[in-house]
C-alpha cells in the first residue's frame, strides 16, 4: 500500500518540505494562542512517531521555532512555548464561522447554578467527602472489566441487583435484576424507548399536559403524534385520554409526583390507566420523578409495582439523589420486552462507562445512597417550607403558589400579564433563573407561571433570596 | 393531596398491618439470597424516612425478624443478615421467565477476553499506574462543574480544544474547538449523525462493502437504503457507487485504514467522493479508524484535511488509545451543520459524564496519551509481524492473509469451504474468538475469513497462540 500523500500531509505540502510544513503548523499553535504560553510541546520523538516522519525532520521544525524565538528550551519538561514571546500572539478567530447567534438563549444553563434553577441537589449538602472517596477508589482499579466494551450491554450486573432490590423494598415493584438496563440518566431510558417501542409514524402517544418538556421534546423527534392530555388534581384525566385517541400505543406518565404539579395519580386513575393499557396493548412509560422526596405521609407506590400483565416500563434515575452530571438512570422492562431492548443495546450500547457504574454501586452498597437521600428528604422539606412562606409574605399579590408534597420545586402561578418566559428572560439577567410553566405545555396550554427549585436555597436565605427575585421582577 | 395507597404500599397492603409487609418484603429478600449473608439491612431510621412510616413501624418489622433468626444485630455495623441462617434459602428464580435463548450467541462478548478478540488494546501495556493516579485525583474533585448537568452540549471545552489542536497537527485537519462535539465512543457519534442528518425514508446511503459492521448496524435501524459500494486495493470504488446510486444522501467510510481489509483510500478516490459529494451535496461520514497505529511510512492525512466546502463528518474514538470502556469518540463538524448538531444535542445530551471527559484531557495535557500511543504504535507493529509469521508457519495452506500497514488485526481469507461464522463459533469454545469477515458484509459478499486482533497477543507467544488455534480448528 502506498503513501496516498494529499496535501495536508506534513512531507506533502507541494514543494514545501516535511519540516517547514511541521514548523508552519506548530507556529500557528502558538502565534494564535492555541498552544497558549508556557506549554509544552510534544517530545521530537513522540510526534516523529505521529506524523510517521523521520525524528530529525521534528527537530529541523523545533530548532527553527526555538531560533525564532517561539520555544525554549525547559530541562526535563522539554520544549515549551515560551512564556514572554516577544511577537504578538492573535486571538484565535474564526472568519467563516456561519454560526447563527443562539436561538432559545434564555433556556441554555449558565456556567454557574442560578438561584432556584431546576434540576439541581442541594449541593451545600452533597457528601463530597465520602463521594470523592468511594469515586477516587473505584477510579485508580484498572481492570478489564473496566477496560473492555462492557461485557453485559444492559449495564453491570451488581449495580442491577442493588436497584432491582431497592425498588422491591421502598417501591413495591416486584423486578428481578434481568429486568434492569442502566441507562445514561432518565433522558437516555426516554430516549431508548422511542428508538425501540415507536414502531410510527402515525403511533400515538399520551402526555401530560402540562407535562416533562424533556420527555416532549424526545418524543417530538420521532414520527409521532403527541396528544397532550390534562391533567386535574388526581394526575392525568385518563378517560379525557381515551376520548381523544383510544387507540394510542403508548403513555408517558409521571404517576408518584406529577412535573410539574406534584399531585400523584389517584388509585382510581391508576387503575383506569393499567385497564387502558391492558385492554388496547398500549404501553405505560413511569417516570419516578423525585419519589426519593416525599414529605407527608407514605410516598405513592410505583404504578409498576400494580402491573400485573407487563405493560408498564418503569424510569428512574440517580440524578437528583446523587447529581444530574453522573447522567445514570435505569428502566425496569416488562419480561416480554427484554429480548428487544437486548438487541438495541447490543448496537447502541445505551449504559454509561463502566467505571461510573462501580462508583454508583459503591456508594450505595457502602449505604452512603440511603443515608444521604434521608438526610436531603428532611432537608428540602425545610427548604420547601422556608421558600413557601417567604414567597407568601413576600408577594402575597403577584403569584398563586402550588405546593406539592413531595418533589424539589414550588409553582407559582403569575398573576399579571406577562408571559412567563419573558420575565424569565428578564430575571436571567440577574443570576435568578426559575424555570416557565408555559414551556411544560405538550399541546396548546395556558399555564402562565414561575417553576421554582428550593433545593440550593437554605431556610435562613429563603426571605433575602425572594426579596431578590422581587427586586428583578419589578 | 392523599395518600393514594395502592396494594404495594407497606401501609396499605389490604388489611396487612405495615410493619407484617415491611416484614414479608424484606424476608422474601433474605430467603431468595438477594439479601445475601452478613449483608447490612438499611437503618430502621433510613428505611421508614425511604417508606413514609413511623420509625416504630420498621423496629416492629426488625424485631421480627430478628426474633425468627433472619437476623442479627452486628453493633456499629447496624442489623446484619444471618450469616448462619437456620434456613434453606432459595436460589433467585423467576418461574414465569418468558425470555428466548439468545439468538447470535457466539456474537457476544465473554467475561473474560478472548485470544484474538476484536476492539481490545493491549491489556498488559496499558500505562495502568499513571491512569490510576489521573483517574483518582479527577474522581476526588466534586465541583459544580461536575455536579451539574454540563454548561455545554457539545462536551468539555479544554477537552474540546485539546482535540482539535491534536487534529490540526496529527491530522492536518483545520478544525477549531467549536466544530468538536465530544461523544460516547465512535458508535455514539454514528448514532448521533443516524439520528441528525437522515432524512429518510427512502435516503440512500453508501457504505464500503465488506464495511465496517458496527456503522452498519447502526444504519439498519434507520429508514434509509444501505448501497453496499464494492471495494479494491485503493478503497471503494467510487465509481461504482456513482452507477449504482449516484443521488445517495451519505457515504459513510474508512478512508486511513478500510475496514477491515486496512488499506488507504487512494487520492485519486479522495478527489472523487469529494467531488462526488460537492456535486451532490452529499455528506461524507469519515470513521477515522485506528489512523493513530500505522507502521510504514506517514500515515494517510485525514480526508476531512482535503475538505474545502464542508462536507465531511470526521469521527475519531478514544476507544483504542484509551480503551474502549471509557465510551470516548468525538466529531469534527462542519459548520454548517454545528446549530443542527447543537439542537439536538441539547435534548439528546450525547457527551459521556463530564468527569470520564476530564480524565480524558488530564491523561492528554499531561503528555501521557501522546507517549502511550507512541510505545503502543511499535508494540503493534512487532506483534503484527510475529502473527503474521507465526500464521505463514503453522497455517501456510489454510488461511491466504491480509497484513494491513497498519490498524490491530491481520484478515485471514479462509481457503477451505467451512463457513467463518461456523468456524468462530467453534474456536469460541476453546476460548479462542477472531472475528467472521462475512460479518462485515453490507449487501451480498463472498467474503469468508477470520478478522484476527494482535493487540493481545506477545510477540514471543504468537507462535504458541496459532498452534492452540491450529489444534483447535482440525
Amino acid at each position: 500500500m502506498t503513501d496516498c500523500g494529499p496535501n495536508a500531509s506534513p512531507r506533502s505540502k507541494g514543494n514545501v518540505p516535511a519540516y517547514r510544513e511541521i514548523y508552519h503548523r506548530v507556529r500557528t499553535e502558538i502565534l494564535t494562542g492555541r498552544l497558549p504560553a508556557s506549554a509544552r510541546l510534544p517530545s521530537s520523538r513522540t510526534l516523529a512517531v505521529q506524523l510517521g516522519v523521520a525524528r530529525g525532520t521534528v527537530e529541523l521544525a523545533y530548532q527553527m521555532l526555538a531560533g525564532e524565538g517561539y520555544t525554549l528550551s525547559a530541562g526535563a519538561r522539554g520544549t515549551i512555548v515560551n512564556p514572554s514571546l516577544p511577537v504578538e500572539r492573535k486571538p484565535v478567530t474564526f472568519a467563516s464561522d456561519p454560526r447563527k447567534p443562539l436561538r432559545d438563549v434564555q433556556l441554555r444553563l449558565p456556567p454557574k447554578p442560578l438561584l432556584f434553577q431546576m434540576g439541581l441537589p442541594a449541593l451545600d449538602a452533597f457528601p463530597r467527602k465520602q463521594w470523592a472517596q468511594v469515586a477516587s477508589r473505584v477510579a485508580r482499579r484498572v481492570d478489564v472489566e473496566q477496560f473492555a466494551h462492557p461485557h453485559d450491554v444492559m449495564g453491570y450486573e451488581p449495580l442491577r441487583q442493588a436497584i432491582a432490590s431497592h425498588l422491591r423494598i421502598t417501591r413495591g415493584i416486584a423486578c428481578g435484576a434481568e429486568q434492569v438496563l442502566i441507562t445514561a440518566g432518565a433522558l437516555g431510558a426516554l430516549e431508548l424507548i422511542g428508538q425501540t417501542m415507536v414502531v410510527g409514524p402515525g403511533d400515538a402517544v399520551w402526555m401530560e399536559n402540562p407535562g416533562y418538556f424533556y420527555a416532549r421534546d424526545i418524543l417530538r423527534k420521532l414520527p409521532v403524534r403527541l396528544i397532550g392530555v390534562p391533567v386535574d388534581g388526581e394526575g392525568l384525566d385518563v378517560a379525557a385520554g381515551i376520548a381523544a385517541e383510544p387507540d394510542a400505543t403508548m403513555a408517558v406518565v409521571t404517576p408518584t409526583h406529577h412535573y410539574p404539579f406534584g399531585m400523584p395519580l389517584s388509585q382510581a386513575r391508576r387503575r383506569a390507566l393499567l385497564d387502558w393499557a391492558e385492554r388496547r396493548h398500549a404501553w405505560i412509560v413511569e417516570y419516578d420523578y423525585d419519589s426519593a422526596f416525599h414529605f407527608r405521609g407514605a410516598t405513592a407506590p410505583a404504578l409498576k409495582s400494580l402491573d400485573r400483565v407487563g405493560r408498564v416500563l418503569h424510569v428512574g434515575s440517580f440524578g437528583k439523589v446523587l447529581f444530574p452530571g453522573l447522567r445514570m438512570g435505569y428502566l425496569i422492562l416488562p419480561h416480554a420486552l427484554l429480548g428487544r431492548f437486548e438487541d438495541v443495546a447490543r448496537i447502541a450500547h445505551p449504559s454509561p462507562p463502566l467505571m461510573i457504574q462501580q462508583m454508583v454501586h459503591a456508594f450505595m452498597r457502602e449505604g452512603h445512597l440511603a443515608r444521604h437521600v434521608s438526610r436531603m428528604r428532611r432537608l428540602y422539606a425545610e427548604r420547601r417550607d422556608a421558600l413557601a412562606n417567604a414567597l407568601r409574605t413576600v408577594l402575597p399579590d403577584a403569584l398563586d403558589l402550588l405546593v406539592p408534597d413531595g418533589g424539589t420545586h414550588v409553582v407559582a402561578h403569575l398573576h399579571g400579564p406577562e408571559r412567563d418566559v419573558d420575565l424569565v428572560a428578564r430575571l436571567r439577567g440577574s443570576g435568578i433563573g426559575p424555570w416557565p410553566l408555559s414551556r411544560c405545555a405538550v399541546t396548546a396550554s395556558a399555564a402562565n407561571g414561575l417553576i421554582m427549585n428550593y433545593t440550593n436555597v437554605a431556610a435562613a436565605d429563603a426571605r433575602s433570596a425572594v426579596e431578590r427575585m422581587a427586586a428583578a421582577m419589578s
